[in-house]
């Protein structure tokens, strides 16, 4: 069974990924990282448990705590603040963290070689939330032409962003069609629960489920 | 002052190009990892002494020990045989981790990022022994093309590879002009001490001494 690695982080996007990936015909490798976001715990409890319902044969949880330690960012710095949806930003938004979906992408490509898989599913998306460098498609065909060069010449691992062009109401959208277990995933960038239903995260995660005429499973404020 | 930072390994070629970064006039944020190869401990003692040597403001030291746990290479997997230099092998060198340098580059890059470096050093050499895809020219291109796509528009990270067309004696030439203290480097794949003088990485430091006529300061047994 040809096999995939796919990066779970326990919310909504990545779970559909996961699902569409599952639903292509692959063995689910699921790989999961912390970093010391807020909001760590929880995700981790999501992702387990969507990678269980996957029927996933393994589920790897790595720490990418090293990237809380070099600051510069709201979801690992205790001393920023995460800002409500409304309060606009100039420029990045402070929830970025440098450079985080290279080293998420150089992780799950090592796991990829070392156990034979053939695809990494990432959850990107162009559209999203405002300006997040790493999240451009230009970005991961570049990442995949590093796949190429650094990897054994006998190593083939395909980069699949089938949602980079799609928006979050789309995405629910294909996941209410997938039977995506919503109530399994977290989307908040403060609280292990109930979500603050106001940060940036919350914010695009309840306007697409109100797009789809559907309610959010998960607990609110 | 402009900053850098160094994957310092506390090898040969990486200790010289630190020598190298600090005579361009850059102040060093030395950054050393370890991921369970066999002699982690000697290498981080190297690695800790050189970056006080080189009056390195901060030493980070980050663990990837995840990709000890993916398996597949001799340097981290206990039940593989290191190789003496003398035996053939076929392919890649068992020595190889997955896609190690790209793992190394996205660190240092949210690592410079988030302290404002403008430069990375890393010591990867074409024409080293046989064969590691990560180490190419081309690959250090396309992954300056990752970050170019993959940062903030304001940051400006270059890598800095000055020695990826040198071999290791044309290495151990120039670090003898900049004074490098080689007796604080460690190559051996095998050995905490004495270095074992016959795997891949010992056969090579010595021939690079010998070819510049000058003693390798280091224990072998």
């Amino acid at each position: 069974m040809k096999k995939a690695v796919c990066l779970l982080s326990g919310g909504m996007d990545s779970t559909t990924l996961a699902y569409e990936a599952k639903n292509m015909g692959y063995e689910i490798l699921a790989l999961h990282t912390r970093y010391g976001q807020r909001t760590e715990v929880k995700e981790a409890e999501c992702a387990k448990k969507i990678a269980s319902l996957l029927g996933a044969p393994g589920f790897t949880e790595i720490s990418l705590s090293h990237l809380l330690a070099f600051g510069g960012s709201s979801l690992t710095d205790a001393g920023m603040e995460i800002h409500d949806h409304e309060d606009l930003e100039e420029g990045l938004p402070n929830t970025y963290v440098p450079f985080r979906n290279a080293n998420l992408l150089s992780i799950a490509t090592s796991y990829a070689e070392a156990k034979g898989a053939e695809a990494i599913f990432i959850g990107v998306q162009a559209s999203d939330y405002a300006g997040y460098p790493d999240c451009r498609p230009e970005f991961v065909e570049a990442f995949q032409h590093v796949i190429d060069l650094g990897t054994s010449d006998d190593t083939n691992i395909r980069l699949m962003t089938p949602f980079v062009n799609m928006n979050k109401t789309e995405i629910v959208r294909r996941g209410i069609e997938l039977g995506v277990p919503y109530e399994h995933t977290w989307s908040c960038y403060r609280s292990n629960g109930p979500a603050c239903g106001r940060c940036d995260s919350c914010y695009y995660r309840l306007e697409a489920f109100a797009a789809n005429g559907i309610p959010d499973p998960i607990d609110y404020e």
